[in-house]
């Protein structure tokens, strides 16, 4: 019996390692290669271990590294999203669900259920776990295309309109990220990073 | 105050981007390139999600994240050091340790502190977390190695002796996991992707 679960575990195991070549907009800080989204899983995850204390909300850290561990998992099927296109927004939800039927769906049915809840509750951004990710989520990015020298946001000319939309909502997970985040805006802007 | 700590923290957080162009020697499981360090230790941190439940001792999961999401940190500058490599294995405590002092030493003290002891906790192999995360952290490799059509292992001429040897205190961690380790080593001889 162990060993059928471990079987199904597996199985999922090695189908999630194509995360790896599922690649994001956002470029490495150094600015040789965009990144994939196994290594941003691994980078964000990080960063809420050492960002938990500025939290808006005390969070239970476990969950929240479990979430962020999974919530690109779906992109192994739907791809990457690219948060300033409009178009690929409008069809995302529906990709991500039926990514989410079939790769939860290869774990055993309560883990399956657990990985999926994890995702739904990132998604919801209802619980101070989920804003708190999401937070990290959204200022991680903007660091990389910032230190980056704005590569991403000039090869989309992006505005500071743009940025401040997507992620306002880093000041619902923490006050202190959004000052660091409204912070790379102001440089972004002056420096030429990014449209006024 | 927070700000300042923040300023520590974020530091860090740029300097750690570096592992993401850390390579090891393993192949993805399509075999198309080899894997970094990042993207291994998102990997290998998903796996001790599903897998927990097989380790040998009830362990607290959070720690166990925590210690293989920063277990692969100390690479930023010691690079990953092959665990086939008698010589690579010579110096890489000293490698590690000079690393340790310098990355860890970015962050605030009691930060740096904590990261210190999770990375040393996993390398002793003392606790019942420990031993499960290096569970993990020796058979997803050997996953990679063998699903990939062992393009590592034949690279390096590498025998079942010296995978045995490597990887038997997978058996400390999960007896389940080391069947499933032991399976992939004869399947891997009986196929000619080991030396026998």
């Amino acid at each position: 019996m162990a060993i059928d679960r471990l079987t199904e575990q597996i199985t999922f195991l090695l189908e999630i390692d194509k995360l790896k070549n599922v690649q994001r907009r956002t470029y490495l800080v150094e600015g040789n290669r965009r990144e994939n989204s196994a290594e941003h899983s691994w980078h964000v995850a990080v960063m809420a271990m050492l960002l938990a204390e500025h939290a808006a909300q005390p969070v239970e850290l476990k969950r929240v590294l479990q979430m962020l561990l999974v919530h690109d998992i779906v992109e192994v099927d739907a791809g990457d999203t690219y948060c300033y296109d409009p178009q690929g927004e409008q069809d995302k939800e529906k990709r991500e669900r039926q990514a989410a039927d079939r790769l939860f769906g290869l774990l055993p049915a309560d883990q399956g259920r657990h990985f999926r809840e994890l995702w739904e509750e990132f998604d919801a951004r209802q619980t101070a776990e989920s804003r708190f990710a999401n937070a990290c989520d959204r200022l991680l990015p903007m660091m990389h295309n910032y230190y980056s020298g704005g590569i991403s946001w000039k090869e989309h000319s992006i505005s500071s309109a743009q940025v401040y939309e997507r992620n306002g909502c880093i000041s619902e997970g923490s006050k202190e990220m959004w000052e660091i985040a409204a912070e790379l805006i102001r440089k972004g802007v002056a420096e030429g990073l990014l449209c006024s």
